[in-house]
């Protein structure tokens, strides 16, 4: 018989009744029932209920024993009878009448408690991960994460992409992001820089003719927390094609994607491959609020601002001659809601810093609110019957200058569907936002400047950017999202030198200026690239998404906190003299670091 | 119509004959044959012959660009008819006859010719690297990279194995070599150190119950460059088992490696998994001199000590008599060397700092050479029947202390299967070494020490501890070996603070001691830990293995140098001034840098 186990702690059922066998697990939970000792035994694959006989010495033993000390017991499989059977354990038509048990790691008083589903400080959560992490939800969440990288790499693998290892150490990427630095050992002064990004490398590995990569990429940014993104580290399923046209991009992507939430969806709806919409920029802006549109909220946003050209509402009428824009929001069944729902909307508009919603009630078609009177009846059911709204549908307005009011719309346009409770959850709403323009007006600076990624391909190339506005050029850029969250921007990438300075020309830099910030990539170009493009949707996120944390923390493995403090490793930490020494650093003080405030000395005293 | 290709540059057949196709590629080389262009046309997938006529647009164009650049051809496919065709040539049968040819990047002058395999300067090849990596050998060795790392995921996971990604951004761990450091910029003064494996990581999943982990584990060590290790990082299959015994793990990982070799070997044999022999640490050091055996090698070494006890060959004699030791490597049918043969090799020896190598020839039976004219010839032929010698079969002796003469046989061994053309290079031999002893007798602190590992379990664990002079204490400890390389070290660990405790008492280090130095993994291991163990072969190893490349260069994508420069790149460069003082350092001027040798700069003037 194998030292520590037969059979894993999932696996035995009715049919295993009668044979000897070995398990080894944690004690996850003990009960004491009038004599006899039941124990959960657990380990990663499930959870066996062991009995030991009163007064056996496998009882003695275990009733010694902390939870989570870890056991192997040997003893013959019972059948649980239907009465006493688990229905909610995959084990639980059986138990396990221990003969012998051998203790192979008996635990201490627990810090953090395994069994159940308590809340514990972060802090204590993030210094005893190895506890932590024995827990059923993160458990469960970390091998999510694992089997859908898994799943994505071989969907990936499907679609004729190969798997690359781009360097960790390298040189600073021009992402716009802080870089981690490494001093160099061997070349006193200079420093390696860990990648933001392998964006370099893979265009690179293009234009070395590899046609269709991809990686599961570790990316650093030396940045400070946010829900979705950990100081320090984060992944991305980084690719890049040859010889494709955007269109390519989303095709071989799609089922990537799709397939893989599909995969682990549990039975939410995913937007089917082949037919993500593909949302040009402006118009998710107008009937989104944003770029980055949760498709799961039913409201769209319309443009009424012709409906406000000298209106009776004065401050519409004012802000659409002035050049501003008033956008609709409909507020779907809310004849029931009183009027205070509209103006604790018109509230939280201002809290957030915004110039207000103004609104429309409709009870069964009667008109309620100040915007309804004052623009006129007949006027405001036309603006009504545009919208195709029922007579129960309320409106909210933003109005002001396009961008603000439009992302003030996209702001209502959630709170309005979050309030009514009108987003499905239970869906996965993809698509593409296309069409992003390529240069914009940098108005603190006068001046015409790359909108997003200066390396896009402008649409249009060459003859584009000689004979077009710049302001009216569009790229091809595109992001794809995933229920309001953005998975990742990515382009066709412009691969002609020729077209680079030209487009750089436009937004004020000179030839020389290209040469000297992307020398490695013009020189690389000069020797023969091929049109190619790709994107890089967050692995963390997809997790995200589809285990349904809105924390980052829960899906990654050994997370920093947030003051990028690994708490169990102890990370990062104080080093010596002597490798300070080899590395040609040496530390500055912090500024009035060592001094002690003196009034706090004096206080206690 | 595809805008930049129907079909890649290794897909057209004979069948596809009178089709109006477009391929995409890099104009490979170009041939004018009376008037008439062609060009090979090349991608990632193949080459394909473009045909231009005399005269035509199409030639004009083509004619006008230089290699490497790279163009889009639409044109109508063309048998090439029996006497043309290529059999060397996946697409051999046809031709592309060009219609219409639109330049997608015209290329400069090349630094580095694609076509060809002439031999360029390393510094070259990796400053130009997105060109050599275009060139046929480099471009397969780094595709099968990725093909062998393709299938020890699949082969891992179908192994019951879960692939998670440990932190890159952590703190220094106690494997030996030296860390790279990355300075926080939160946290003045303090460091975080890249992994120089995820040993910590890996154990502590165990701990928290994930059972059977694996990841293709980017590692980093500060180290200068060797042939089989870039300066900077390298990837190892790194992977850990709970519930184990050593068997297990061998058992777990055989199935894996002998899969890998045989889908990558071409022909040549692997040892079947189920059958890598087991050699214990102590045979392996006599039989072939060290403990990463070469298999293929039919020599195996004989202590002799015995047959000079007492020898007329005083020199053996002596050494015997004074403890050391007599090792004999055969050298098989060498009848027909010359004595030159010998004394070469014997001065080899002696060149190489060892004491020298004796030798006894025969020819047909026929005793030669110093020691068996001394050592008499009634003795000498005991010596050579109990090795079970033919009569034209010599050998080579490594006399002295135990391990040096181990060592030395070691060599001779190698060296001499060598010269004699004895290793079968179509064969992948594997073995285990297994029983490492736990402790070693430490000469220059004349004490006794951990010799390899010391976090590995001791056989008879804590009972052995206590009962057994230590240096008689084997460890669960192993190492992987294929053909005489080394591809990692493996353990069943030391899960137990108290055996740990004790095992480090005999070592010489107090608790205290281990408690300082080892706090993370001992305070871990108070909670429940399981027995766990496992190894990590290596990658870069593996494919060198594979490709047959003695350099790892060859198999690494973007590698650094020598002097750990990545050149494409430019790393490591300068940082600003700003980027210092976020991370609160400074460099240190070297002593001595900024000051000019003065007889230098005198001297051109």
């Amino acid at each position: 018989m194998h030292a520590y186990r037969t059979h894993n702690c999932g696996e035995l059922r009715a049919s295993h009744v009668g044979e000897t066998v070995r398990l080894s697990g944690w004690i996850h939970r003990k009960r004491d029932h009038g004599g006899v000792l039941f124990v959960d035994l657990r380990d990663h694959y499930g959870i066996t209920q062991i009995v030991a006989k009163a007064n056996s010495e496998p009882l003695k033993i275990l009733d010694g024993l902390r939870v989570e000390s870890v056991v192997t017991i040997t003893g013959v499989v019972v059948g649980r009878g239907s009465e006493a059977a688990n229905p909610n354990l995959a084990t639980g038509e059986i138990e396990l009448s221990a003969d012998v048990v051998v203790v192979q790691s008996s635990a201490e008083e627990l810090p953090l408690p395994v069994a159940g589903e308590a809340e514990y400080p972060e802090d204590t959560r993030l210094r005893y991960r190895f506890l932590d992490l024995r827990r059923e939800r993160i458990h469960a969440n970390i091998v999510l994460r694992s089997q859908v990288i898994s799943s994505i790499r071989r969907r990936m693998t499907d679609q004729g992409f190969t798997e690359f290892q781009t360097p960790i150490l390298t040189a600073s990427s021009p992402e716009g992001a802080r870089d981690y630095l490494v001093p160099s050992r061997v070349h006193p002064g200079k420093f390696y820089a860990l990648p933001q990004a392998p964006q370099m490398f893979k265009q690179l590995l293009m234009v070395a003719g590899f046609d269709r990569y991809f990686q599961i990429a570790p990316c650093f940014r030396d940045e400070d927390a946010r829900a979705d993104r950990s100081p320090g580290e984060f992944y991305q399923l980084d690719f890049e094609m040859s010889y494709v046209t955007q269109e390519d991009v989303f095709q071989a992507i799609e089922p990537v994607l799709a397939g893989v939430f599909e995969e682990f969806a549990s039975g939410r709806s995913v937007t089917p491959a082949g037919s993500f919409p593909r949302i040009p920029y402006r118009e998710s802006m107008l009937k989104y609020g944003n770029d980055k549109p949760d498709l799961r909220n039913p409201i769209l946003i319309s443009d009424v601002s012709k409906h406000f050209e000298g209106s009776g509402f004065g401050l519409f009428a004012n802000i659409v001659a002035g050049g501003g824009v008033v956008r609709a929001i409909p507020a779907p069944n809310t004849a029931d809601k009183s009027r205070r729902f509209f103006d604790e909307m018109n509230e939280w508009a201002r809290s957030e810093g915004h110039a207000g919603l103004g609104y429309i009630t409709q009870k069964g078609g009667e008109l309620g609110g100040p915007i309804a009177k004052n623009h006129g009846e007949e006027a405001t059911r036309k603006l009504i019957a545009e919208l195709g709204l029922g007579p129960d549908d309320g409106i909210f307005f933003a109005a002001g200058k396009e961008l603000q009011a439009a992302k003030l719309a996209g702001f209502a346009r959630t709170r309005t569907a979050e309030l009514l409770d009108l987003i499905d959850k239970d869906r996965f709403e993809f698509c593409w936002i296309v069409d992003f323009p390529m240069f914009e007006y940098d108005e603190d600076a006068k001046k015409v400047d790359f909108s997003h990624n200066p390396f896009s391909m402008p649409q249009g190339e060459l003859g584009a950017l000689e004979t077009k506005d710049p302001l009216d050029i569009l790229a091809y850029q595109y992001d794809i999202v995933c229920n309001g969250v953005e998975l990742s921007s990515g382009a066709i990438r412009n691969h002609r030198p020729d077209i680079m300075y030209k487009a750089f020309e436009i937004a004020g830099y000179s030839k020389e200026d290209v040469d000297k910030n992307f020398s490695g990539m013009i020189n690389a170009f000069k020797f023969g690239a091929p049109p190619h493009g790709g994107s890089a949707p967050g692995i963390d996120r997809i997790v995200m998404l589809l285990a349904g944390e809105p924390n980052i923390r829960e899906v990654v493995l050994f997370p920093m906190n947030q003051r990028a403090e690994d708490l169990m490793m102890g990370a990062p930490s104080e080093v010596s003299a002597k490798q300070l020494r080899e590395l040609h650093i040496r530390l500055v003080e912090p500024a009035g670091a060592a001094k002690k405030d003196p009034a706090k000395v004096v206080a206690p005293g």
